[in-house]
């Protein structure tokens, strides 16, 4: 039935029909994440509630605006893109996430959490502005709920004189189980076993901020949903409504019912047993320096398990802090923390880390404080595309006052670097990709802003390379160009910040080549050309160019977007011949 | 009396006395203020409030975090910083806001607004770990108590199971007036005709969070404040507290009191008569071209005025928005916007952009959406020192894909650019200084990318300057060099990126020197540096120094931090001789 679904059909069919379909797009959805990795049971427990939004609104005239976006599959598969689905996550294939540059039925691209009722109040305005007249949807899951911008978005609501619907998907998860005082208020609202009239009155935080509230209904249920949605539709012809929905994530699938966190991203890396071996060393590392140091304080925004915090947390209870997606005050926090001589550590992924541009520059780093960002999937991330790769974190940090940035060589390193952070005192940033591995034998002692010659630089040329995957690049060119008569020097730069300028003052060689794995401006390689500006040295640097990197697999987008072994050699080999 | 207090004494004064002392302490804020420049009228609203808080408390064993921290005036006074209060705002002297190096009563630097409920917790939170006792204090405006990061700490103060004192001070004030349902709910608190206990349960908003409510009461009754700061910190003992107070902004000084949007901040520039040009300009400008095109809307996070937007939404209320202190929401509502074909302008001061940087890169620019950002006070902007420099702006924004940044040469440049900005179909920003002038008779037609030749480039040097302060040291620079024999071309960088590769390809002389007012590493000369790391060229950058610029004048922090006519003449003299 999903073959060749119009919107038209979908209004047409009878209940039994639509549960067919929704039988069907959760096999769809089941037998292609296997396939692709992709985020599997936050999808499967929205199928119903978004058949029943299809069946209901009319789209694309009608707006909806995923939050995070990961929890679109249905829509795309109701939209005209099942033909499609089996390319999903792959290199020119369906986004993971809503994208307008896909379909006419995805209005606002989202990836990042919290977005979704700005957005919609945007669309509103914009409808009311043009005197136009669709309706605008957002549904947000309770873990983005906690976001700060969506209290931002409520703030504003009666300020824009306009009118949205805000679905509630309430699933207990954010990734990690949410927390904090909203989810217990929402779980309240939930599990109060009053009337539903005497509980609406509690609801009276969402009226303060210009919402009717109606609520919890079950949104595994695809009856319930339609009619629950028809009445929200009526409503919003005079007002703003949260509709309230539970669902079940995983729903329809045990094993995801029954592991909903291991089970809200597949990657296709699982089926092939690589594990997160940064993640995993960063949690077992930090945990063994915090038995011996008291100071040690571990803060995430609901990804604990996913940077490798399960264990620690489990350990160290009073020291392990998850504030929810809710990654500025996380930063905050930590600062704060700091000034009184603890000695935070803040995991995060990079791209996430982005929010907090504003916190680690203001309240971490012109305070000089000892606040330790370890920055998880640096680098190309893969299948999730262009909100998700950690392709700036250099650029946004590298300016930053007082904050010193190391890259590890491979996760040897990385142990010695975390052991080096508990010592040192001031703002400090680790980056390392998702997969790792013990590569070297030796390493030299960590000392701040010191490089480590791996091979001797030669007069003809150096390579300059920072982090596991560049690391690994520079050495393969190296053996390749040895091969064919050109021999070249290979150094691990330790420290994005500060440069080793010892060491680059006494580099000799004609040409100095940059590996990185962040975006050309603002990168490592900038960094090298503004101190030799006045030099009049020849440089080259390899890192990405400057546009938005969209999902594939990481050997596929370093070689299409400007870093690949071929290039390297050849450039050397023309600059040296 | 103010002279020589010690905490100990003001612990033992009377009534009568403390009165006296909060006379005192105003009318030394309104002489030096006067003089230096400076935040005033929320100030003189906060003296009894103040006085009445180191009269309850133990500071500096007690922590109190000011949120943004320009109310900290009297806080300064009474904790041994009379004798210094002369120099604030000057060079080297005292700070306008709460900072740690310059005494132990300030426990945590502020700035930007919304941060103190979550440094707050992070004290709070290291007290409990490290097993110590003393109270943490934030005290906030409802201006601020807008921003979404006062949601993500309410949210996580019951999981960070601590106790804070949070005083909420509220005089309906956001430099503009505070907007917003949060802020219609606080007011119908306070003006509430029902008994106070009626009244209290509908503060079940922040009952749920964890917060006990009380309010509101007169901050500016030094009787009432002690006593019920009192109650809170016996309260305090066995949970958080919210304590809701009104205060007058202005109080004490009826000029103020009648004008506290207008004596918000006072400028010492004001006293000269030089008014804020480009903000001026920016909001008739603005004004003139949405008469002919009714896709322009104008947005600001609470600073209607100060961005010279006052005209615009009274003359176009259903096409201005202001959201309040909640400026990643802001950009969101701007993407949103325009993806419904509108025209919307984001005006906002350089440094608060700083928040807006994820969504500026995912929402806006990965999505290519014509967003015009009008970035103010760029720039060194003075006497309000590390938290407000507008040095960052082209760090954080030129590496970001598909965005365009323009920097105009002087006031009639500018206009031109906005101009253009209407045809203009993707992100574009704008940034300038406070103050402006028309300097240039001729001003060749705007196009992307296109740079101006001011004075023919020559064999020797070239000089690529990017914005008014820059062109006009250029100018100066090319005229004294000129003098003494040298000639030198000077180039307008109108955009910082794209880069005009077109015209850097025909430079053919031996030296290139780029001027900016803004950080060295990843600003405009960083992207020249790249831009020729292959092709062996001499280039020097003047920029700013990495590290904070504190405050001072423009002029002596150019001098002081990088950037001046002496150290550019020499250093093209030398490199040229």
């Amino acid at each position: 039935m999903l073959e060749n679904l119009t919107d038209n059909r979908i209004k047409k069919m009878t209940l039994p029909q639509l549960s067919e379909l929704c039988e069907e797009a959760r096999q769809k959805i089941i037998s292609t994440v296997y396939k692709n990795g992709g985020h599997l049971s936050s999808n499967l427990g929205m199928v119903e509630l978004t058949v029943a939004l299809h069946y209901v609104f009319d789209f694309p005239e009608d707006k909806i605006i995923f939050d995070v976006g990961h929890q679109c599959y249905t829509h795309k598969l109701l939209s005209g893109r099942y033909g499609k689905f089996d390319t999903l996550r792959k290199r020119n294939g369906l986004s993971g996430f809503p994208k307008r540059e896909e379909s006419v039925y995805d209005c606002y691209n989202t990836g990042h959490a919290g977005t979704s009722v700005s957005a919609a109040l945007g669309l509103a305005k914009a409808r009311d502005v043009k005197n136009e007249n669709y309706k605008v949807i957002a549904i947000i899951g309770d873990g983005s709920f906690n976001n700060g911008l969506v209290y931002e978005a409520f703030n504003s609501l009666r300020l824009l004189n306009t009118r949205i619907l805000l679905i509630l998907n309430d699933n207990g998860m954010s990734i990690a189980p949410t927390v904090g005082s909203m989810h217990n208020y929402l779980e309240f609202l939930s599990k109060s076993s009053e009337q539903k009239e005497k509980r609406e009155k509690h609801a009276n935080i969402f009226n303060r901020f210009g919402f009717a509230y109606d609520g919890v209904y079950d949104g595994n249920n695809l009856s319930e949903m339609i009619e629950k949605l028809r009445e929200a539709k009526l409503k919003l012809e005079t007002q703003s409504v949260i509709l309230h929905v539970a669902t079940k994530k995983g729903k329809g699938y045990s094993f995801c019912e029954e592991n909903p966190e291991a089970t809200h991203g597949i990657s296709i890396s699982s089926s092939k047993q690589i594990s997160d071996e940064y993640s995993q060393v960063f949690g077992d590392t930090l945990s063994e320096l915090a038995e011996k140091d008291e100071r040690i304080i571990a803060v995430t925004a609901a990804m604990t398990t996913s940077l490798g915090l399960g264990k620690f947390f489990e350990k160290f209870p009073d020291r392990s802090v998850d504030v929810g997606i809710c990654e500025e005050h996380a930063t905050i926090l930590c600062s704060a923390m700091a000034t009184q001589g603890l000695k935070p550590y803040y995991a995060v992924y990079s791209t996430f880390l982005q929010r907090s541009f504003d916190e680690i520059l203001i309240d971490i780093c012109s305070q000089k404080l000892p606040v330790t960002l370890c920055i998880d999937r640096a680098g190309i991330s893969g299948s999730d595309g262009e909100t998700h790769q950690g392709v700036f974190d250099l650029s946004f940090l590298s300016f930053v006052p007082n904050l010193t940035i190391a890259v590890p060589k491979d996760i040897e390193e990385f142990k010695d670097m975390l052991r080096f952070s508990v010592g040192f005192d001031g703002p400090l940033a680790i980056r390392y990709p998702r997969e790792g591995k013990h590569i070297f034998e030796r390493h030299e002692k960590i000392e701040r802003g010191k490089w480590e010659i791996l091979k001797a630089p030669e007069d003809k040329a150096v390579i300059i390379a920072c982090g596991e995957r560049m690391i690994n690049l520079a050495l393969a060119a190296e053996r390749l160009l040895s091969e064919s008569g050109t021999e070249v020097g290979v150094i691990n730069a330790r420290f994005v910040k500060p440069l080793d300028t010892e060491l680059l003052d006494k580099l000799e060689c004609g040409l100095i080549v940059t590996l990185e794995d962040n975006a050309l401006l603002g990168g490592f390689g900038s960094l090298v050309d503004t101190y030799f500006c006045e030099s009049k040295r020849l440089i080259k640097n390899f890192a990405y160019s400057d546009e938005f990197i969209p999902q594939g697999s990481v050997d596929e987008l370093m070689r299409d977007y400007g870093i690949n072994l071929k290039d390297i050699c050849d450039y050397i080999k023309n600059a040296c011949g």
